[in-house]
């Protein structure tokens, strides 16, 4: 926990820092990032988990296009750019300790790359595992010949 | 990705694994770990991200109370066990790519530590940050004199 989050926790409604000011002092981990939830602002659904740097970050609160940073690629990854499936971004928080963010979206199509409007589509019981969904659509569809 | 987790990708509605080949297969980090997202159940609040190791999943399906593990302490914690603000376990879902958890929960009181609701109330514009909700009790009262 950094000093300035810990000065915010008793924070009334309507506080307000410059954004530098709150990034510097947010927990980016050993790679520079934070995890990044990505939620339906009028559904409710949570669609992903993706990770952002502060670059990555900084454009999405600029641009309102929803901009990860891909740990795979190395390299910023505009959702959409290769399925068409944009996020545009709605609001974003960060949480208490500085270490997680939260995406308010507005997902067009799936949001996952098997073609299902969310990622979270394994439920987990106490003996078994079991698909909840399928795929709205082929993901060859979304991103052509793989 | 791995090989279950690709094997599932195309998989339809139904479609079952025991859980203890799943759990073999999730993609745990270097620490024995996968973020947890907790979601309140009805509202669809996204309350706060925190962190499981196997045992404690484990033990959170099979007791339908959520037990995350605490990094700065290094031990098990049973949500609630301190403040008594107790997190249900209504179902819980692991993404496509096997790195990241969803718990549906029923969150007694405020979930996070600083008397909130949600961790979730420092909202981040292009210039400014604003806190966006006030604590609804003192954490004094959750926790007693710290």
């Amino acid at each position: 926990m950094t000093e300035l989050f810990k000065q915010l926790e008793p924070a009334t409604q309507g506080t307000r820092k410059a954004i530098s000011t709150l990034l510097d002092a947010a927990r980016w981990n050993d790679d520079g990032l934070l995890p990044a939830i990505a939620q339906q602002h009028d559904s409710g659904e949570v669609l992903m988990m993706a990770w952002m740097n502060r670059a990555t970050l900084e454009e999405t609160l600029a641009t309102g296009r929803v901009c990860y940073w891909s740990r795979s690629r190395g390299k910023p990854w505009r959702k959409g750019e290769s399925s068409g499936q944009v996020q545009r971004l709605m609001a974003a928080h960060v949480d208490c300790d500085g270490d997680t963010l939260l995406l308010s979206v507005d997902q067009q199509g799936p949001a996952c790359h098997t073609g299902r409007r969310s990622c979270f589509y394994v439920a987990l019981g106490e003996e078994m595992a079991e698909i909840v969904s399928a795929p709205l659509m082929d993901p060859a569809e979304l991103y052509g010949q793989r």
